[in-house]
């Protein structure tokens, strides 16, 4: 099996990539988990949800490691309202028009970048993403041309010593959830996960991203474990 | 002329880097600079050569800013010997195979990217970058092929915002000295510039970074401004 093989992946906290996570530990990779702080809104929360997940996992004897990369300087005068600088997180579907304003210019080629150099120290030869089919309409860097293009520039980089690989690329939400909670054992613990975009603890259920979420859970007929703003 | 055109480079306060600054300021470019702390043994004395380049122009009235990212924590377990928790800096030839224990993985890939989320967050559509053809043997994040797949994936991540530029890319390092120093009024500082890779304040004039420097002033004929270790 994979039982020494080592992958990078970037976790953010979020359901995506915390299925990416279970995914490749039952494959039996050895998981370097790379966090970013970077001045989000719902960053701290983001950051708590990815530890509590290395935990649950940890705590299952599992072969995994976090690192966290403290970007803040590196965003400070980057324009999003996803930033705690930038103006208010929009309201609606994840597809809509304005959740183009939550765009974070070059998160996802900065952080992969990173990742790659992490992975060519360690030796690692996978940098694997959670970016899936429903992120490509808003999120340019999300978007399959960008992948083929990232691949290979990381190729050159590294002089053919990493890859990028991003297994959800195709797979809506709904899709990604229901590996998640059918595929694999233990199942995902998205009670733990974050998804909501504002700077709050309690998830907002309105934004882009929590809507997107809901529509996952609704789509397989699963309560969504955590709890919302306005719930009893 | 280009009187209010923004350009993003990279400065990392080396020949290279302050010439290009020279030569945009001279096309009339308003130029913001990036310089980043990565933990490599030469970083203190780049940066601050990077600074005192900065003020002299601005001394005389041109439009530049100087950026300054703290990288630290990404480099932190990254291997290299040109990084302070890495092996001794290698001396002799700039392409000697020995030269490759100075690769740092990932590096010229994650400042570009860091360069173009800003370039798209404050409006320019350029990062401009000083990699010269002397790089290319060793540095596989200098190659041409790399520069090139550089610039797509930029062009992806930001729906197309965001170009790279590198006009030294086919230039030797006698080359651009031979711009700087003839070619642009006021001619580059170079007393202000730092190339040794060490970890000391004077120029060791053995490792491979201080060949290059000394070659190329050589091929000229000029006398080469700085002090190295062991000049009476």
């Amino acid at each position: 099996m994979n039982k020494k093989r080592k992958v990078v992946i970037g976790l953010s906290g979020g359901m995506d990539s915390a299925t990416l996570l279970s995914l490749l530990l039952e494959q039996g990779y050895k998981v370097y988990c790379c966090s970013f702080i970077y001045g989000s809104k719902h960053g701290k929360y983001e950051l708590e949800a990815a530890k509590n997940i290395i935990e649950f996992y940890k705590s299952k004897g599992r072969n995994v490691i976090h690192h966290i990369f403290n970007l803040t300087t590196c965003f400070a005068d980057f324009q999003s309202a996803l930033l705690l600088s930038g103006p208010a997180i929009p309201e609606g579907h994840y597809e809509a028009k304005t959740m183009t304003q939550t765009i974070v210019p070059g998160r996802n080629l900065i952080f992969a970048s990173i990742m790659a150099g992490l992975a060519e120290s360690i030796g690692a030869t996978e940098v694997c993403l959670g970016i899936h089919a429903g992120d490509h309409f808003i999120y340019p860097d999300c978007r399959p041309q960008f992948i083929h293009s990232l691949g290979q520039t990381i190729g050159f980089s590294t002089d053919g010593k990493v890859n990028i690989t991003t297994p959800f690329l195709f797979n809506s939400k709904a899709d990604i959830l229901y590996k998640g909670y059918y595929g694999v054992n233990p199942k995902v613990p998205y009670e733990l996960t974050r998804s909501c975009y504002k700077d709050q603890p309690k998830a907002c259920g309105k934004c882009g991203s929590c809507n997107e979420r809901l529509s996952a859970f609704a789509e397989h007929s699963i309560k969504d474990p955590i709890d919302y703003e306005g719930d009893d």
